[in-house]
């Protein structure tokens, strides 16, 4: 049976601020990105979020961003030293990956947030220490990345595991980059396109481009948001549509309890 | 041949702020408590630090505390659940054991900083919190306690593994507590009075009180402060006072390097 | 006719995160407790907040707390000198003070928040802080307190204009404090014993309490909650009740624009 | 006789952590400009550098930042609406003003610091912000800006007052700007030069650049570091440099105490 990963992230809550519907997108999703107290999320939240994914079965990873807990993470930040940054991104997985063994629930992957993630798409310095600082915490985490990125390409060239990640509702240029979403079509609006979009994808291995040309891609995983008020019915259409298809959810790396 | 351990907190630095001279006191010192990022520290100090530390072969642990960068750990913070308190505490050693970890220089104990110490030590609930925190991330470690607190009594209970520390430079009550700063003679500005002390401790194996009793003690470390500038004068005249009375300094816990 | 003021804490969002409904709350309280960016709040939600109160004709104040983002201003913070302490608050008034005037809708009181009101109610030093951080940046402000608390007593010696604060839906003891939550009848749920609290303490000018007694009282402002769902309903249920008693809801302080 | 100012970045102190001596610089400077506790800085800090100033007559003026602690201000941060950065600089400037108005020692000016001045030099978006926050908070104060900059075109264009600042010991290009510190030479380190460079800014109203041309200048102020140990002598050379050519220092907009 053909199966594909949906990944979302949450434990983007901090103190007294709630972000998203972790609990709802839980019974949709396979693999959880963990905010790690930088962009989003704290202590007490990653561990209520690790044992929710726990309970559910679902796959966790780390979330590292840059410390910008005013801007979400979405701000750009740049004027540090690679490997200070490095530190940084060390310092979050280590956290997050204690905090999994010491919950028993080991992680398995690791996503990059928001500005630190699109950045380091295109950047191949800053994409390489990502792929450094996963790999000096633990050579067998899988890397999600996107296709044709610098990102995906630092890994491999690195021998980190990557697990490919694409968009269900956004469209793709020649360059296998998302569109911007400036752009007049960037986003897919209409659930058969997008239901279509995601089959090819997964089921033919090629993504359709704007240009109308086919990019080959070895999707591992589908991104789902989680933090506006229609994710949850979102993902519950999109895993709907998935499984008229015959396919089914599934982690891309599954998590073992100790 | 009689050892002492000698540990001392560091890694205080933040960002662009710099607070001790580590350098200087990991030539004198054989174990190094290094703040996690709550209320001093950043991902590069800590990296730095760690690294600094294992050069010089000095045996390093997770030092937390509350999370209050302003305060500097030293404010008395109260009002959250025990469970949440934990998190806090679990998530800091968590991020120092795995970058320890990555930086191949595994950590060997744990102490806590400032209010937090200073209000686990009086606090039975607190305390258990402390140990909870420990065990939960890793069993293994040793926790850093004074003689006769609650922190101490908790740890014993739970199976936890103690190194009982003392100062050279502070009297002691009859109930083996430090004295209050407010009282006169609490601090010992006496050299020969502190290397007596430190001797009947070490060797003698009991805390001289004020009250003129003698409690029993298996000291295992002494506390060296580092953050202001007369701590490199201090720490290197009680090594070598320790030195002159056949006391070398080792640490606790040997590090083994990965 | 009688007048009444409902003030509401609000501006407690912060950068991607969002407390309250403060839209809606602004059409049915009198005067805002806008939050001055230490336990929530930052520059564009205290700015959104103070455009958003002066559409609206709704008299605005500095909101003051502890420096204490992730615990909300919840939590208990202490060690500090009452200096500090002092300066923390002027800086967050003054901040609040000018916004409000470079958008000409100058602010008319201030109200703690948190833990360092219920602090500060209850310890005189902490109470004469809170004064003197006020008189310090503008003597004309007014300050809510609670009747019979430090707080009232240290700004009625030091000259400084208080507005006295009840509430709808606590009980209160002899010495006119709140009963604590953790008594049973501490919080009235039935709307009518609600209602005939509030007119016994707007109306007749004396609060009854739980123990049978009947303690003189000059209210000047009713509390009103923001920050959990029920908050509006509650408020409108409030209003409507004061309306059909002949009450009208207008601030103790009216804003003049400059 | 002739007057020139010499302003320096002080109060970036932060709780526990210090930075520059400013008690001395203070005995040097005329103008100082005060850290608003988002890059540096806290309510403490801000009070005891304003009082320290009054004492000494020095003029005050706020020194608003990116809000970023972590790094010093100096990391370059970008995707923020311009309205939503231009109440990030409201709010420090208004917080600065009403401290400095409480302590009776008004401000009387503004400098942007680090990354946020270096972008609005050469940016006139950013450089529209800086001026319409300015003019928000006080329209009566001066903006410290560099020559040729944007930030000091956009301040003419809207009628705000400007103090134009030089360095003693920085070479300048064709354009007017700053030579790159990655150039040979941008950095004057002979002394003779820079009082060289000093008096025909100060004295005949040009400044000499590294193309060999002489390009007009006002310059109404020198700037003057006070972050690193060589700070106060470089400072105090400086001064007698300037007092042996009959220059006096005095600052470009005095104080007037309430």
């Amino acid at each position: 049976m053909v199966t594909i990963d949906l990944n979302c992230d949450m434990g983007e809550s901090f103190g007294a601020y709630t972000i998203g519907d972790d609990e709802a997108m839980l019974e949709l999703i396979s693999t959880a990105n963990i905010a790690c107290g930088f962009h989003a999320g704290d202590p007490v939240v990653m561990r209520n979020t690790i044992l929710a994914a726990k309970a559910k079965g679902v796959a966790i990873g780390a979330h590292p961003s840059f410390m910008d807990l005013y801007g979400f993470g979405r701000r750009r930040i740049s004027g540090e030293r690679p490997e200070d940054l490095e530190a940084q991104i060390i310092y979050q997985i280590a956290a997050m990956q204690g905090m999994a063994s010491a919950l028993s629930w080991p992680m398995t992957h690791v996503k990059t947030h928001g500005s630190l993630g699109n950045m380091a798409a295109v950047d191949p310095e800053l994409a390489a220490v990502c792929v450094r600082a996963i790999k000096t915490v633990d050579p067998t985490l899988v890397f999600i990345t996107l296709p044709y990125s610098e990102t995906m390409k630092a890994a491999e060239r690195a021998g980190l595991r990557v697990a490919c990640e694409v968009y269900a509702d956004r469209t793709y240029d020649d360059n296998g980059m998302l569109t911007s979403r400036q752009m007049e079509g960037s986003v897919i609006h209409d659930p058969q396109q997008s239901v279509d979009q995601t089959l090819s994808m997964i089921r033919e291995g090629f993504i359709p481009t704007v240009g109308g040309s086919k990019l080959p891609v070895d999707a591992a995983t589908i991104c789902v948001h989680g933090d506006n008020p229609a994710s949850v019915a979102t993902a519950r259409a999109l895993r709907t549509a998935l499984a008229a298809h015959g396919i089914a959810v599934a982690p891309f790396a599954k998590p073992v309890s100790d």
